[in-house]
């Protein structure tokens, strides 16, 4: 008795529970639809983060990059990368009135209208299939074709918007890369505060990165193109997850939804616990290529004398384990591809399909509290909704989870642009990074290393006392002192590396100077000719009056007709007519011999007539008598020159002598070229009279045969 | 009256015609399906050819490729293609008992299967759809359950065919590969006709591969790749595009299916007409890019003179008009691609697709004789299930197009294979390509290159007028002559590139003899020592003995103790205990110094004593003590020496010198050590003597001052 009444108690209350639940249903509906959109979005990113291969693929290339594993860092999508990223996007976006931004926010409304128009096309194919099918059953041709118009109709601006959504997008990429290419370049090639000239220094005084002309030009288009494209890819995925699932829920209840969330988790799970480590398995991949590689080029290398050796055998047994190592672990690595193969697609598109199927058949079979029982037509129409729309929050998912991929992408690229402008703002500062040789550790080059040298405005060029550092902190000279007065030709000689360049750089302010007083006129007062003389891209006149532009020779008065004058000098003036005038533009570099090269260059300098020119071997590849000309010409233009060369027919062209002895010491002094000429001589003279030796020795064993058989 | 006799006896003929059709309507059906069919593909891929890109993407990569462009021909799918794929195939696939055959037996058995499992997947998902409809409908949940499980049933074997055809495909690459590697490192280090040495030969004396390593190891991989999957990618879709166009001809009627061909084809011609020529696009792309690069290059590598110039304001604006000229094509493709985005989606999705609907209707609109007349059911049936059809052979139809594409890769990569096999068959023959620098086109020089000397073997060595030539015609020494009788060692001097080196390469016999008669025992007897010599990857022990195993040594009766006093000799014993024993396997060239390395590299010569050995800098890094104490053993081993050495310390050491003056003369002579040294003292003296003369008049020119000082 009490029983029963206990039971009826029972069955008011759950009564009054269900009812409860009924009239509340549609705010628990959302509440639990949040729920389950964020736990899907955040389960899908820490499953991400936490997989096995997670860390080697958030590189972002694993095999594919194998090659450029060395210029590509590995980086995580961590706090330092979303600094690094705001910095960057402060330059590409500047202000919100930029042509960035309305880009930016006309591509988030398009996408806004391409999520509407898939959701009404899911939600049209459901009712439109329905009726075309209707329209079949009933066999009404006329209702079928009007249909199927009706269906193309939105085809306009879904198409439309398609369209536009990729144009802007690479309208945006374009805009990023011009904003980055153009910040770049101006510090690149600003002659700023600290000196300028971060173009020279970022290459020659600093060891942080190797190559800023892919950095400028691949990197950052690369950067831009992935920075446009991650905002479509993470936030339209993300977008469809949420719509699709919110419709979906009105239409099979968030029961169903949490349900499938609980399976779909727990196989995920499983599938998780299954999956080989991919992600160690493509790092050693790429080791095991990248050894079979250097195997092969070590080889190459060491040709000559492995081929003296006869090491052919060796050699392939060499390269065969190593190969052997590749294709065991290549097998090892397909043969748990093959059954995770197996289980994946068994569980995603098998098993999550049929899941799929029961949740959308949830409406049908269970009446469920708010929503609104259909009649057949509705239930198939219904049916046919949610699968689309089941399909279409799937593949959303699928693409946030891929979307990772594309974040981890742009970190790296992100770090290799955030190193280039940091690299160069700290080049602009005059904070360089480069690795010293082991020499500058004794302390007395240690001591010379903290020093600073003064420089001196003047119009004569004075070193007192002032060391020669290569970059890398090799002490060539310990302190050098020697003078050029205006009009005093100075030859500079000695052995490669002894530090006749690094005088130079010294004197055109492009390495610091560590200690002594360097008096010298400013920077702008020299003009280097190396031996391969720079030829840059542009007309002939362009190479002689370089880097003077052609308003910029007018704006000065001086004419061609001087210029051909000064092409007359150094007997180039015919090329003139051979290239097809002044205004002939080609690839100088590949048009013009050698010779040729330095005579331009050197008539460039009677062009610009500099207080002093520095000749690094600028005379090599012309005829002695032309090398006389030009030197007399350049005396009665008023320029001094500082030259290297090893010809002794420059000597007599130069009053002072610098001679390095390679070890660290040097002597400067007059040049008394005749004395020099004939020490010369006397030196070639004894040479030679001593590789007469042995023939004189020859013809005296000759001779005493020829004696000796006449004795007998 | 006789009109409606006329018109009944037309009446009669029409419905005897129509009869006819009726009875032959099978056999009217294959025909026109196969025709249909066959014109489908033929078409695709004459579209491919002809279409305005096709010419440029056949080199398979456009822009993402730019880089590689130099190194991946672009090469067309043509009849030189076939002919080079057929040859690579036969090494491939030497046998049909071959693995490689069997593999690729199984991979087609699977494609036919998974086709098979597809076609069943698609008249199921038609079926069963509509079954799974009717249990909704009828809410008969059992039903509804049980459907979907048969639904599952399929999954097993699909799933496991898809693994097993991803498994199969990547062994056949493997296999494939191996093939290849196999048969191109046998031929590359294998010692046989012709002298082999293929792999010295390839990279110094030919001109037609520039990195082997990257040959055999990257481009081998990647056509083995596109190799094994070029298969699936043209037979399955190819496959496919058949059998589901036939089974929706059964279906739909071939009338049906020639009516879809007409309008399809005729709005791809339009697309086509329609469509910009992207791949010239591409092209201009690649090269504006290219373009920018080399700019920025240019200013990295004339930086120093671009400094002295303060050319930044020129090179900025050379910068600023590439990169404009980028953006603005980009602009260009990028209109372009928005409305050939908007034409190509709104025919291809929207246009197409009703189209197809369209033809899934006629079945249900129109009695087609011979297709049964199905009931409610069986039309739902039919339209989904001639969908699926439609969908999946459009599908396939797409892969057809694109697998046009792969071909052309795979062209490119083939041409590269072919590239490398021919080079190794032609330096195997002695036939070899390399640009002839200028000078040898004199008369004389020409004469030099045409003409063949005469190698005798004999136990000194002895050059009678033989001519020195670099590989690529450069003639160093018209005709030299010397001698070395064993146990007379020889030095060799002269300046860098007068052909020191090459004369150790004509006695090693790595380069041909143009004339004259060279005595020399066999390559065998001589043994290199460069500057910087070779460590092979393997043990200590290894180091020593290269190229011996450790089993030759064995076998040879030599011990470990015999290494042990051969190290001591060097004073590099001590490495053995330091390093970890004879066994200890690490990266030598990392491990060991400079010295060290030239140290081990002369143990090597002890342990090995061959009759001659050539030093080329050999002892540029040991101490000249250590070097006397190596120079005594070889000879007390009864090793002849040549010698290349700038040190004078090592004069005393040999008894002939052969001096090269730089510009193709030379003596050779009996080496008087002590003249020698006398005259370098003398030479060294005279040069102090003249640096001390300013000093000298400095002090003339100060007493002067103190005596005219004291006459006032």
């Amino acid at each position: 008795m009490s029983s029963s009444k206990a039971q009826l108690v029972a069955k008011e209350q759950l009564a009054r529970l269900a009812k409860a639940y009924s009239n509340n249903r549609p705010a628990i509906q959302h509440v639990l639809t949040g729920g389950f959109v964020a736990y899907v979005l955040l389960t899908t990113y820490q499953g991400l983060a936490a997989r096995p291969g997670g860390k080697s693929s958030r590189g972002g290339k694993g095999k594919g990059k194998g090659k450029e594993s060395d210029t590509a860092p590995r980086v995580a999508v961590d706090a330092v990368f979303y600094q690094r990223l705001s910095r960057i996007l402060r330059i590409v976006i500047p202000s919100l009135k930029s042509r960035e931004a309305i880009l930016l926010i006309m591509h988030s409304s398009l996408l806004v209208f391409r999520t509407a128009i898939s959701l009404y096309v899911a939600s049209l194919d459901g009712k439109q299939f329905y009726r075309i099918v209707a329209s079949i059953v009933r066999a009404q041709p006329l209702a079928f074709f009007l249909n199927i118009l009706r269906w193309l109709l939105v085809a306009v601006p879904a198409t439309w918007c398609n369209s536009w959504l990729s144009f802007v997008e690479s309208r945006l990429s374009s805009a990023y890369r011009t904003r980055l290419t153009d910040e770049v370049v101006r510090s690149y090639l600003d002659d700023g505060e600290g000196g300028g000239k971060v173009y020279y220094k970022i290459s020659n005084l600093d060891d942080r990165i190797k190559n800023p002309d892919q950095m400028i030009t691949n990197d950052i288009q690369r950067f831009s193109a992935h920075l446009a494209a991650i905002y479509a890819n993470i936030a339209k995925p993300v977008l469809d997850v949420i719509l699709y699932n919110y419709q979906l829920s009105q239409n099979v209840g968030a029961e169903g939804l949490v349900l499938l969330t609980v399976l779909v988790q727990t196989s995920a799970a499983l599938l998780r616990k299954l999956t080989p480590p991919f992600g160690q398995y493509t790092a050693l991949s790429a080791s095991l290529a990248g050894s079979l590689r250097h195997t092969h080029s070590r080889l190459s290398e060491h040709a000559e004398e492995i081929a003296f050796f006869r090491g052919e055998e060796t050699e392939k047994m060499l390269l065969e384990r190593e190969y052997a190592g590749v294709v065991m672990h290549e097998r090892r690595v397909l043969r748990g591809r093959w059954w995770h193969g197996i289980v994946e697609e068994g569980i995603v598109k098998w098993l999550w399909g049929s899941f799929g199927l029961c949740i959308c058949a949830i409406p049908v079979f269970f009446k469920l509290p708010g929503v609104s029982v259909a009649d057949l037509g509705g239930r198939t129409e219904g049916f046919v909704t949610n699968r689309r729309l089941l399909l279409s929050a799937s593949d959303a998912l699928g693409r946030v989870m891929y979307s990772y991929k594309d974040l981890s992408e742009l970190a790296g690229y992100t770090a290799r642009v955030s190193l280039l402008l940091d690299t160069m703002a700290d080049v602009r500062r005059g904070k360089l990074e480069k690795a010293l040789v082991s020499s500058a550790d004794t302390e007395e080059n240690a001591r010379i290393l903290r020093g600073k040298g003064q420089v001196i405005e003047s119009d004569e060029i004075r070193f007192e006392g002032v060391p020669i550092v290569t970059p890398n902190g090799d002490i060539l000279v310990k302190s050098l002192s020697f003078h050029v007065k205006p009009g005093e030709h100075l030859l500079i000689v000695g052995p490669n590396g002894c530090g006749k360049s690094s005088l130079f750089r010294i004197l055109g302010g492009l390495w610091p100077v560590y200690g002594g007083t360097v008096h010298k006129p400013p920077a702008s007062q020299f003009i280097l000719i190396p031996q391969r003389p720079y030829l840059p891209l542009g007309t002939l006149r362009d190479q002689v009056i370089y880097p003077h532009s052609k308003l910029d020779m007018e704006a000065l008065g001086r004419t061609d007709e001087e210029l051909l004058s000064v092409l007359s000098v150094v007997q180039m003036d015919h090329v003139v007519e051979r290239e097809g005038g002044w205004d002939a533009a080609k690839e100088w570099r590949d048009a013009l011999s050698g010779g040729d090269k330095q005579k331009i260059a050197w008539a460039r300098l009677f062009y610009h007539r500099p207080k002093y020119a520095v000749l690094d071997e600028a005379t090599s590849l012309v005829p002695t008598e032309m090398e006389g000309r030009m030197m007399d010409y350049a005396t009665e233009l008023g320029i001094t020159l500082l030259t290297v060369s090893h010809r002794p027919s420059l000597w007599r062209y130069h009053s002072m002598i610098l001679q390095y002895d390679g070890q660290g010491g040097y002597v400067f002094t007059e040049l008394d070229a005749e004395k020099r000429l004939a020490l010369q001589e006397e030196k070639q003279a004894l040479e030679t009279k001593l590789l007469e030796v042995p023939a004189m020795r020859a013809k005296l064993a000759e001779l005493k045969a020829v004696v000796d058989a006449q004795a007998l």
